[in-house]
């Protein structure tokens, strides 16, 4: 994948440039690629200071003809900021492809919806804004070629945009998106919600911390640190994380049983 | 209190030579002190292999006169443990000191039950074997200075032992015990019941591991480590464990209502 003939610099159209969207800028400016940015809030000055081209009317992105167009929108609005494309202005050979935390539905919406032409390439970068702001050696790339033309030209594409990642070091892992969205129930949500629930208990440094509590802290400024609309959206739209949600909720019951039940058999011993 | 005048060897008689007793002792034979061992189980080869002399008889260890005696066992075994203690085979003036991870219910334990003329410390070291295994330097030591003679040759002494964890690097934390109580139980209660509850999730490492939950799975391993008599002291004698418990409880409760309330609300506008 890095090597360096077939490598080469992209012309890459963001749509959805919040939180995520402009950290992933960051580093494709600095590898050398033409990033465009259109995102339905006004981001003029941030795109300026990323050296991105921003676009406040989405057609005019679409025909400066960006060869990738990266979907960088919450998972919430996929369906809603799908209908909203003039594909018909892109080049009919154009790489779609997404970077939602859920694998799945996108995949399945992509399908239905893009025109025939383009291909399709689902992606989960494994990190975001905080454990990726030093680096993303190490970190997990998942992916899958869900349509990508036969031709050299696309299939080099495809590879030329993987190889943002695989050249910072990230482990690339290829998966089926319905692999995917089974690891992640029982890991990524997991991780969310249990950084969720003690963000309401207001945590706080003490100056008795554990090592161990110190990681929970830490825990909940990295899940603290994202939109409530991107935990909704794996709950809602990936297909195993109310299950995980449920087996949460028992784990807690049965260890308070746990709990209590030593404890109604320490008070009849004593009465 | 790590000037050398003061700092002298000391013979240390550890009472319960478990998972936490064995880890402390190593690092007291390191520092050169003389340790003498007794618990209910016969730990006869640890000992040797550690450089500890075992006495399967408590009275024969209490005959040899420590000037520290360390109590290591578990939480719960605390008033069996101190009941079953012959004081009169050692000298007046001994040195006790607990460890245990509550520390309001000890410091009256030791008030009530131990002669007057005792000296008395409690401590709590806010680490184990599995987060101080590569050395103590940062761990925080917190103590509380209930009851210690006047007289210089009795406050050295504390301060020797104090010193075993200060020449260690450990960040030494005065304070008193119901204080220990009031922040352990909002931060180490809270951690170990994060971990027992993902423990009973029966969480794997999958090939999409986000760093998040990396800590996590670390955090499992760190609390299961522990005996769950160790967690059931911390729930059973922390007066503001249960508090913690319940506010865990309606902190998931209150998550799940803003997930299902949306939810709710998404299916009301489609209908
Ligand atoms: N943050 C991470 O660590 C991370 C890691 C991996 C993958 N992801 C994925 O990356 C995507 C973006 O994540 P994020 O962290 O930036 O937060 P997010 O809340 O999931 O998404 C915010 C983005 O979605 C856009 N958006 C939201 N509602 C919209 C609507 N109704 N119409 C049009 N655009 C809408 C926002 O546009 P405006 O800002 O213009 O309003 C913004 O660009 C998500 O799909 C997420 O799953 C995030
Ligand atoms: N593990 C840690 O990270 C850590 C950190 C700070 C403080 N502490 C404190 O250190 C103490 C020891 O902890 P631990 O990790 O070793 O595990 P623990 O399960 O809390 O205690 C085990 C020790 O208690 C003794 N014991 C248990 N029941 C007894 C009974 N009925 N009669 C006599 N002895 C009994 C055991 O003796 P036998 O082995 O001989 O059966 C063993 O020495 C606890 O008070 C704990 O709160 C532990």
């Amino acid at each position: 994948n890095t090597d360096d003939d077939s490598w080469r610099l992209l012309k890459i159209g963001i749509v959805g440039f919040g939180n995520f969207g402009q950290f992933l800028a960051k580093t494709m400016v600095k590898q050398g690629h033409a990033v465009l940015a259109y995102s339905r809030t006004d981001y003029t000055d941030a795109a300026a200071e990323l050296g991105v081209s921003y676009f406040s009317d989405i057609d005019d992105m679409f025909e400066e003809h960006p060869e990738v167009v990266l979907l960088c929108t919450s998972i919430l609005s996929t369906e809603k900021v799908l209908k909203s494309l003039s594909f018909q202005r892109l080049k009919r050979s154009t790489l779609f492809v997404d970077v939602l935390s859920v694998k799945e539905f996108p995949r399945n919406a992509f399908l239905q919806t893009l025109p025939r032409d383009f291909d399709i390439l689902c992606t989960h970068p494994m990190f975001g804004p905080e454990s990726g702001k030093n680096g993303w050696e190490g970190l997990s790339f998942v992916f899958d070629k869900v349509r990508i033309g036969a031709d050299d030209r696309r299939a080099s594409r495809c590879d030329s945009f993987l190889d943002i990642f695989a050249r910072e070091g990230c482990s690339m892992v290829e998966m089926s998106c319905a692999e995917h969205d089974w690891h992640a129930a029982g890991s990524q949500f997991i991780t969310h919600t249990v950084g969720r629930v003690l963000e309401k208990l207001g945590l706080e440094s003490t100056p008795v911390d554990t090592k161990g509590y110190e990681t929970l802290l830490k825990l909940v400024e990295n899940t603290a640190g994202d939109s409530f609309d991107l935990y909704y959206g794996l709950f809602l739209y990936n297909p195993n994380a109310m299950e995980q949600l449920e087996r949460f909720g028992f784990a807690f019951e049965s260890l308070k049983k746990q709990l209590f039940g030593r404890l109604h058999g320490l008070l009849h011993k004593q009465l």
